[in-house]
């Protein structure tokens, strides 16, 4: 089934809060919190989609493959962030995941752009393995707003 | 200047979300997390009492000489935090201040509960300095909700 | 049985590199990063008293109460940390730890201390639960260099 | 001046030691930890070549463009890292790097690839700035192994 078309709606968004602890010598937030706010805005993602409760009842869960991020903008303390999240592209078990971080002091300018890849795990098995038909419904809902 | 009767009235809150990354491997936030948040809220309040600022113009600012926490109850991913923050004494250049953290998923329970001491130091000179009058008065204000 | 005598004597020692992230906007290591040290120190310790391997079998193990650290000195990148650890006391069901925090690039000078206090804690029970025979002695042990 | 030939020689070794509190609720170190580390790395090379030392003398240092990393294996408490570290291209004012993290308790297999893409920035002129000749020839050396 091509699922391309259904994809890529950046249903999901969640919001965050620069900490004072955030910012780094040059008194710009971190690099690493981007990442740490993007990983946030990942998992509010796997708990809707339903693949965060497969992890307790069978072992099997998203692993991060690899990650990219490129840096727009600096960041300061007081803001609040926002990150825009969608499934790109579905695998057997293999998925990408896109991130757009906004900055609400920056009229929501995009200060930060990401991808990931993420695997489907068994824990048990130790490999890949498949992504259940049940979540990948449940992304193609949230993808298309049918939440 | 008794200014007791004026202090330790819990005049600022601020607001924190769990960060999935916040918990660790007994799957609670972990309690640096706590850390982190009451320091945020320490630095709004020195914003609001003008602390913060004194250190672009005359190179003086609050330094943490202590902190003491007591952990209540664990916190878990996903949940909103709020902390109260009041000074209870202020010194010749030490001051005291208070914190109160709550779980907004626990009905707003208290679940830490911290106390530190800060003191006004002179970077150049590298040594403690006192309080100025115009930052105390502020912090009375503060503290008496005349903002 | 008076077990004063034989605790309080510093017998572990644990060794940590700053980072270049630890630090914040005042060019100092950030005072969470010394928390996050003085847990390791004190897993370490956990680790050799057989503390942390009683989560896994019996889900036992040990929690915090409440940690207080005095601030000394301040720290920067790069440098190397020494803490230094010990047990001061042993209740039924509660003890209390001690860490001296130092800086390589000041000839092990003291830059912070802190005090604990851990609660032996039943996961499944949901309450306090006493220190074993087996790691009290295991204790008084480490304290006693009879490793 | 083509100086493809002489550079990606893999010169820097850094080392690190995972922290207990860089464990998530996986009981993993959390992929945020391998980001940190790899920034420690970066500005490790960066005090080698003398790019460190020119925000405090000319207000111009090393701005992140980008980060992408490709996680291959999990890393748990306690353990090493080690870090090895390259410049793989210099452009006029951007340059390339690369980093491979591998974990002593492994073999010191490689546990995780990374590559980054830097830009020499102008804090003053908010704008990108040539690499200058003296850090680039450093460079050079150090990856010659002519230090």
């Amino acid at each position: 089934m091509d699922e391309s078309g259904e994809l890529g709606n950046w249903p999901l968004t969640s919001n965050f809060q620069v900490l004072w602890g955030d910012l780094d010598a040059f008194n710009h937030v971190n690099h690493t919190a981007f990442v740490k706010w993007i990983e946030t805005a990942r998992v509010n993602y796997f708990n809707d989609c339903g693949l965060m409760g497969m992890f307790e009842r069978e072992h099997k869960g998203p692993i991060l493959a690899s990650l990219s991020i490129d840096y727009r903008e600096p960041v300061f303390f007081p803001d609040s962030i926002i990150i825009q999240t969608t499934i790109t592209r579905m695998g057997n078990s293999s998925f990408d995941m896109a991130y757009r971080v906004s900055s609400a002091s920056k009229d929501s300018n995009i200060v930060a752009e990401a991808t990931a890849v993420g695997v489907m795990f068994d824990y048990r098995k130790q490999r890949a393995t498949p992504i259940p038909d049940s979540v990948r419904s449940r992304i193609i809902d949230i993808e298309s707003n049918r939440r």
